[in-house]
């Protein structure tokens, strides 16, 4: 009965075959500048506070943690209305290992066999593997030649599709595009008619990032009971090695989460990791600042050298288009910067870093690409 | 459009409609004795370890973590080759936040829809929320009076179920029982008989406590390619809080794994945690040494009242059998005293505490159940 050791029968689900598992190359590079990482390490300060508070919480490691983490919420809640200037109860968030787990529970949900989330490309290319890990069907309408959600086309392709779940990053991914609160209402409006329900994610983990003038989806929570809005602690708090990611929603909908969480899915270490960030909220947005200001002057310069350039809300810029986008990345890689090749043929996408980073970056590119 | 907001109309699931969320009541009593939690809390030198190995991660936190936890997967692996005297490389270890994880990752790679998962009754009650989160059909087999899995049953009911994935928990919980080699061996060739293939998973979350001559099952992975142990650094290690759950198995299994799981699961938090506690591994082996002992002792007090004890590998005692065992789980509640009640009708579990933990519990039980 035993079975040939280097490829025993196994069986793995056929949608599953062959696939390699997501990930961008995590490579050893003096730039990184490929997965929109904040390129300010935590201070000193929140590094103190942060291994003061997990000594604390270590001492009682040997007992489960707060389940349903209460304190975490009201500390998210608390950011959030100082963020967003939008009052929230603890009860309307929910936090998780990332905003990925956060995917993984609305869609555990509200998806699943026989449902069908929607999208628009190009966009996060999680999306489809969510989908695919809860057995969702998986539709993706497209996005306009500017990466704009049209929303009259959006509304009849969520009345065709009829999707349980619509997933809408805001800003987007790769593309920079937030999405005007005009086009989110048509949207909101759609999903609300489909039969059955539909929930619509906006997913604003660069939300923090968005231009003067650019509105978080967060202020249609009072009275859209079918929307969700996710952030993350990866971004902006500069805490993507902490996985903490967590969204706003109505209480009844968050009750559904509770249901398919695994128990005591945030550790108490995680806890108190991003409790402890949190109270340097202040510091961390002047930096976010910095950064935006860097990335608006990034934009400026790609244009003045004649290239295309996607309007960004977050803190990465699409640039293009390149007859050979792979030996602009390979080029830029070979003088120690990484960026990402990802989005439509032609474009890439740059992180922005620190103003060594970007100079690091234009100088490569100019060499590169003969500017 | 807009809907009732304390009542939206939201796409739940079917199976979710009216669930309540998995957990045992998190009650602030004195003796603790519910969850099967180690009574012990980390000791000064684990939480210095903790905290400055937490200092050190978090210096780094605005990049993501190690998607692959190399270094953690060779500490597990140096740690179950001193526990159990198996030798096994980093490739055959997959780590994630909790056991749970654990769990649903094994389904979504080979459970799923049209997929079946098989157990023996009564274990682990968050079995079929495993299956139903991965919407994987559910069939349980019967344990014996004795709660042993009776082998020639469990192979005709795997080869009339043709299931993709069998759980067996050993030491099960709540009873607390083994499975012995002859067993499992059994069990491995009726999975192996099944067209498409079939992956069993016995799950040591409570290994460390075994008895003297129960052998874990990581001594069979070597000629069992579609067999894996899940253990858990929840329970002997003292970090039920820091939620690290892991598994042995044949690296060409855990290579499915890592398409199914959520990129950067485990936080570079978390995967420093893990390490700072597994150097302190004889310290806490030491300590499993006295809850093994006070575990024996129990069962033996319990028996010599007259009352019924199964035999238990584990760090708690499923006893009885009581006309109304809600009245003494109350009546020990009243007393400060807080355990389970689960298992068949009549039973009540108990974890293994500190001695006063035990005295407690035991005069409370005195006076209770008037024994």
């Amino acid at each position: 009965m035993t079975a040939d050791l280097d490829r025993p029968s196994l069986p793995l689900r056929a949608e599953l075959v062959g696939l390699e598992p997501y990930g961008a190359p995590q490579l050893d590079v003096p730039h990184l500048l490929n997965v929109n990482e904040n390129p300010y390490a935590p201070s000193e300060a929140v590094v103190a506070d942060v291994a003061h508070d997990v000594a604390l919480a270590a001492a009682g490691l040997n007992r489960y943690p707060d389940r349903d983490f209460a304190e975490l919420r009201a500390d998210l809640a608390g950011y959030l209305r100082v963020e967003s200037g939008v009052e929230l109860a603890p009860e309307q968030i929910w936090a998780a290992n990332g905003s990925n787990e956060i995917m993984l529970h609305l869609l555990q949900a509200f998806g699943g066999p026989g449902r069908t989330a929607l999208s628009f490309a190009p966009t996060y290319s999680m999306y489809p593997e969510y989908a695919r890990d809860t057995s969702t069907r998986w539709v993706v309408g497209r996005r306009a030649e500017d990466f704009a959600v049209d929303p009259q086309a959006a509304a009849a392709l969520i009345a065709a599709e009829a999707p349980s779940v619509v997933l809408l990053a805001s800003p987007n991914n790769p593309t920079g595009t937030a999405l005007p609160a005009e086009t989110l209402e048509v949207i909101l409006d759609a999903a609300a008619a489909v039969p059955g329900g539909c929930v619509v994610v906006v997913d604003e983990a660069y939300g923090e990032f968005r231009r003067e003038g650019t509105r978080s989806a967060l202020h249609l929570l009072p009275e859209r009971p079918h929307l969700v809005v996710s952030r993350t602690m990866s971004k902006a708090f500069g805490l993507a090695g902490a996985r903490v990611g967590y969204l706003a929603a109505s209480p009844h909908l968050i009750d559904a989460l509770r249901v398919v969480r695994l128990p005591y899915h945030l550790s108490a270490v995680t806890q108190a990791v991003a409790r402890a960030a949190l109270r340097h909220a202040p510091a961390l947005m002047a930096q976010v600042g910095s950064l935006r200001a860097e990335r608006d002057a990034l934009v400026e310069w790609l244009r003045a050298r004649g290239l295309q350039v996607a309007e960004s809300d977050a803190n990465f810029v699409l640039f293009g288009v390149f007859d050979d986008r792979h030996a602009i990345w390979q080029g830029l890689l070979d003088r120690g910067v990484l960026i990402r090749e990802t989005g439509p043929e032609g474009w890439l996408r740059v992180s922005i870093g620190t103003p060594e980073d970007m100079t690091a970056f234009k100088d490569a590119l100019v060499e590169v690409a003969g500017l």
